[in-house]
Order: structure tokens, then C-alpha cells, then sequence
């Protein structure tokens, strides 16, 4: 494989490749340059393996038709893997194949190292030559083909010390524990919404190691199998099954767990919609509510406080945090049970 | 008049008034329960003098027909003033008939106090018996009617010493300045989007008093004589007119402004959809983005901040706050500019 050659002008957001409409960014972009001939600034060349399809968007493809097909199609329109129904992209895993000057400092990326890209395939620029295979059942496309991080582009290094599909799905929720680890404090009470899934029982994680033993930690959660996996980490005081859209239900649920206590902290992890009234109801007065739910709304959750005259701080989730990629992985080498259930689970 | 007789089992946040879906909470309910023959604990009965329609509801009723109409047609159906189209309601004037034990304590209200409401008509019952006006410039109605508040529901007393209609433009923002009080550091660089709207100035208002006189304060406004209005205020460092939407012309515009230094907190005050990458790029590492604007987008918040890889803290903006009321009636008192302009314009 030859060497690029390297232009100047590369903005660390991506600008510089934005074809369509001309001067915005990547991500709300209908097209991006994928031509590859040629790099700029800033930006690292990567060899393509595994598009890691976001659900919703997989999902969308095979009720249209062929995935396979229809991935080559938006791939060839837009310059991206950005499915124009669901807006959603996705991450991918690939090798380093040539690093541009112009990267931040200190950052210590070498040629040939195994990568998943931490940002989302809707803003990253991808050429496909070839798919190999499509594997649904993981919503994983495995594909011969080439792909340019910005400088500004999250990417998380593979870690040699366990399986890569495991690595994939902590760093697919990367974001969660670390959020948790600032909200949090000793002794607080804190509840998940959704706490056995993949996010959730992160969220738990994170809240019992940083609320330590007189935190009281309550999971949440409707799915039998779910909320058992749960109970067999042994990480909540309480663990109770309700339905997250019955507002008035979560919060004597809460309370019942708690002995009365309103939350510190709620996290809402429960991908279904109108969730955001009882979490807003188990938080005490001047309590926090994080909402890494992709399915919230913003007027349902504004609206809720006010409505209900909760002075409370509600956040909308930021899947990026410094060093959440190594503080996902890490838990996973010190906790091994989650480890466990997660290998079973996803690996 | 005569008194109310008093029935057991009031629920503070009025769930024993919900009809349909029963045991639900009051907003999301299709219809709640507006017989006043008989009160609840900790009810307060209101003779309706004025209702303050939200705009956007207002003007989806222009255009469907007769807002007098549809309005009776509303609060006979649902039993409160909750657009079914626009979901959203609005806020009432009135005055104090009777005061059901059970209230919070020392509240201090009494019979024949005016007051506002505070938490949304979407979620008040109301009974009307009669249209008196309807006022399309303002989308006020006046009524002959009843409405009850819950014991949680927010309410404001109308001040003596300024005009009603200054009062109540001031109270419908009541939540921004005292999150602004909250967020702000003394000698930090403040950024408001829609700066020369009402919420708007009120932010740049408490910016400029929180932050101190060596804060840097911006005001970006797309309006020019919204942005004339704020100049003419002297408590901003730059005020700059850009398009919201724009995000890399709102980063440019808001270096540009501040020597290089990019915000610790951003308010987001501007009613149009696409605003959140713009809020987000000209936030620094680890500060603030608030949004106020109702037009935001949750997904459009999270996976920017992601796409950008800025590790900012996102809030959804919560329009109610303790004290919000005294807090935004006193800014009138001690900023006679403020005022003036509020009485210009809303008066």
C-alpha cells in the first residue's frame, strides 16, 4: 500500500471534507469527501475490517430490503455510513494504516494498531471496496474498505487482554461509568432505570464502587432475565421489576426500595419512550437526573420538572468523556463478574 | 359563594384528579376531574380571570378556527386548557376563593390574593363559563371560571408595585435567571444564544451581575432590532448577530469575540431547531451548555457533543426553580433598564 500524500487545511472537526452543504460539519452533513488518494492534516488512515451497524439502523435495513446492498447505496451516496431513515451510524473496527501530521500530542498511535473508532460512522468518511459478510445477528457488516479519523475523532486501542467482541460492546456504552463516577457521591442513593442492560448494569457498577457500602443502590428493571442477572452480581440493595413509563409505579417502587429516601441521582438507561416522568419523580428536591436514553424527549423532560415543580438538574447524556474508553475496559479487568456476564451476554 | 366541602386523599401532585388514564399524573392525562363542587386536601381554588395561552398553542388555533371555540371545546373534553395538537398549555390569572387544608406550610396565602400560575394550564383543571375577550396580540382569554392548583403546583402572587402585564411577561421566564445565578462564576466567559429575547436578556442580565465586571459577556442575536435593544442594555462585552443553525459561524463569531477563549457556560435561548452543534463547539472542555429553547433536540444534543468530542455537561433547561418568581420580580426592581425595556416591549 502506497503512502498519502498529505494536504494542508485539515480542521480538527472535519470541515475541510464536508461536500455537501459546503463549510458545515461532518455529522448533520448529507456528503462527505471519501476520496482517500490523498490525506489532510490531522487525519489517521485506517484499513477497515467491521462496520459495528448502530441497532436501530440495522434493523431499518433489512425491513427495507438487502442490508448488504442498501449499506454499498448510502455508502456510495453520502460518502458515509449515515442511514438517511434512522440518522444513526454506528462504529467501526480497522488497523491504522498511515497517521498524517497535525495529530494532538502525546497521543502515541502507531501503524498497524487495532482500532474502534469511538465516534460515530455518521460523521466518518469511508470508502467500501468489498463486503465480505453480514452477520445479523450482531448487526456487524465485515467489509474490505478504508476510513479517515479527524484529530478531534474518539478511537479506543484494542486491548490485547481480552476478546475483541467484548471490548466492542463495553466501548459501544463507554460513556456511562464514567458519568457516574463524577455524579456520584459516598453514601448516596442512587437508582437506574434500566439497570440490566448493557449501559445499566455499568451505571450500577460505577455507582457501588463510587457510593461505596453505604450507598444505596436500586436497579430498575422489567426484564426478568435482566433484573436476575442483576441480582446474581449482588452490587444493588434492591433490585424491582416496573414499568418505566408508569411514573406514579417508579416512584413508590423507589421509595418502597429506599425506605422512603428520594434518589440523589437517577440515571435513565431504558430504551423505551415516556420514561421521563418517573425518573423525574424518584429524585429528591435539588437532586440530578441523567438521561443516557437516546429515546427521551426534551420538551417531556422540561416539562415534567416544571409540571410537577421539581427543582431538580436534568442532563442530557454525553456518550463522550475523557478516558472513558480505558475507564470502560479497566472495569472490566477489576470487576470480573461483570466481565463474566458480559462475555455470556455479548462476547 | 358558598365554601367548598373538603374530601380526603388529595395527592400533592394532583393524581387524584386524573380520569383518563386513571392513576396517571395530571399533564400527560387525556382528562382530568374540574367539578370544584367539592375540594381535595391541599387544593386552592381559583376564580379564573385571564388565561395566558402558550403561543404556539394559540397560534395553531387561529388557524384552525375560532380560538374562543376551540378553547371551550378543550377544557370541556379534557378538563383543562391542553392543546391536543401542540401539547402544550399555558399559564392563568386569578384570584384566591378558598384555601383547603393541607397546604405546604407557611406559604402564607390568603383569600383574595391575585396571583399567577406557574405550572402549566396543561395540567390545571379548569372549568370556564364564559368567554369575556379573546386578545389574539397577546393570546390572552379572558373567562368567567374556576381552576384548582395542586399542593406542589407553583404559583406566583402578582406584585403591587409594577403592572400586571410586566409581571406576568416577566414570570413566563421565570426559570432562567436563577439557573444563570447557579452556573456562573465570578470572571467567566458567558455565551447566550437569542440573547435579545426575553429569557434572552434576563440570562445576560444575571450573567453580567453573577459573572461580575470581569466576566466576558456575549450576546449573540439574529434579530437586529432585538440585538439594538441589547447594545443599548451596556452588559455585554460583544453582542454579534449569527445564524443559530451555523455552528462553525457561531464558534467563529464567539472566538472572535473573546480574544480566543471559548465559553465555560452557554445558554441556549434561541427558539429554532439545529442550534445544539453551534452551543456545543463554542463550549469549552468540561463546561456548560444549558438549554432553554423548547425547539432543542435531545438525539441532536447527545450525538453532537459525541460526533465533536467535546466533553461538555449538557442540561436540559428546568423552567422551574425555588424562588424563580421573587427571583425574576426582584431583577425588575433593581434593573430599571430591564424594566424599561420589558415595559416597552410586553407592557
Amino acid at each position: 500500500m502506497d503512502e498519502r500524500p498529505i494536504a494542508p487545511g485539515g480542521d480538527p472537526y472535519g470541515i475541510h471534507r464536508v461536500k455537501e452543504p459546503l463549510g458545515g460539519l461532518p455529522q448533520p452533513a448529507w456528503r462527505v469527501d471519501n476520496g482517500f488518494s490523498r490525506l489532510f492534516e490531522g487525519e489517521v488512515l485506517l484499513g477497515v475490517e467491521t462496520l459495528n451497524i448502530d441497532a436501530a439502523s440495522f434493523t431499518q435495513m433489512e425491513k427495507e430490503g438487502d442490508p448488504a446492498h442498501i449499506v454499498l447505496r448510502t455508502v456510495a451516496d453520502r460518502g458515509k455510513q449515515h442511514n438517511p431513515i434512522t440518522g444513526s451510524g454506528g462504529m467501526l473496527l480497522g488497523r491504522v494504516l498511515q497517521i498524517a501530521p497535525g495529530r494532538p500530542a502525546g497521543e502515541g498511535l502507531a501503524v498497524g494498531d487495532r482500532v474502534a473508532t469511538l465516534v460515530s460512522l455518521s460523521l466518518t468518511p469511508l470508502r467500501i471496496d468489498r463486503i465480505k459478510a453480514v452477520r445479523p445477528a450482531s448487526a456487524q457488516v465485515d467489509v474490505d474498505g478504508e476510513a479517515v479519523l479527524f484529530a478531534s475523532g474518539a478511537y479506543a486501542r484494542l486491548p490485547k487482554d481480552m476478546p475483541e467482541r467484548l471490548a466492542l460492546a463495553a466501548l459501544d456504552v463507554a460513556g456511562a461509568a464514567p458519568q457516574v463516577a463524577r455524579l456520584v457521591k459516598p453514601g448516596a442513593v442512587v437508582v437506574v432505570l434500566g439497570a440490566g442492560g448493557k449501559s445499566g448494569i455499568l451505571c450500577i457498577a460505577e455507582a457501588r464502587r463510587t457510593g461505596g457500602p453505604g450507598a444505596c443502590i436500586v436497579g430498575l428493571e422489567a426484564n426478568p432475565r435482566a433484573a436476575d442477572d442483576l441480582r446474581g452480581l449482588r452490587l444493588c440493595d434492591a433490585v424491582a421489576a416496573v414499568d418505566a413509563r408508569d411514573p406514579v409505579a417508579v416512584r413508590k417502587t423507589v421509595l418502597a426500595a429506599t425506605a422512603g429516601r428520594e434518589a440523589d441521582v437517577v440515571f435513565s438507561c431504558v430504551n423505551v419512550p415516556d420514561a421521563e416522568l418517573g425518573a423525574i419523580l424518584a429524585t429528591r428536591d435539588r437532586g440530578i437526573v441523567y438521561f443516557f436514553a437516546m429515546s427521551t424527549s426534551f420538551t417531556k423532560a422540561a416539562l415534567g420538572a416544571e409540571g410537577v415543580g421539581k427543582d431538580v438538574d436534568l442532563f442530557v447524556g454525553n456518550g463522550f468523556a475523557h478516558g472513558h474508553a480505558d475507564h470502560t475496559l479497566a472495569m472490566l479487568r477489576d470487576m470480573p463478574a461483570i466481565r463474566a456476564l458480559f462475555e455470556r451476554r455479548y462476547g
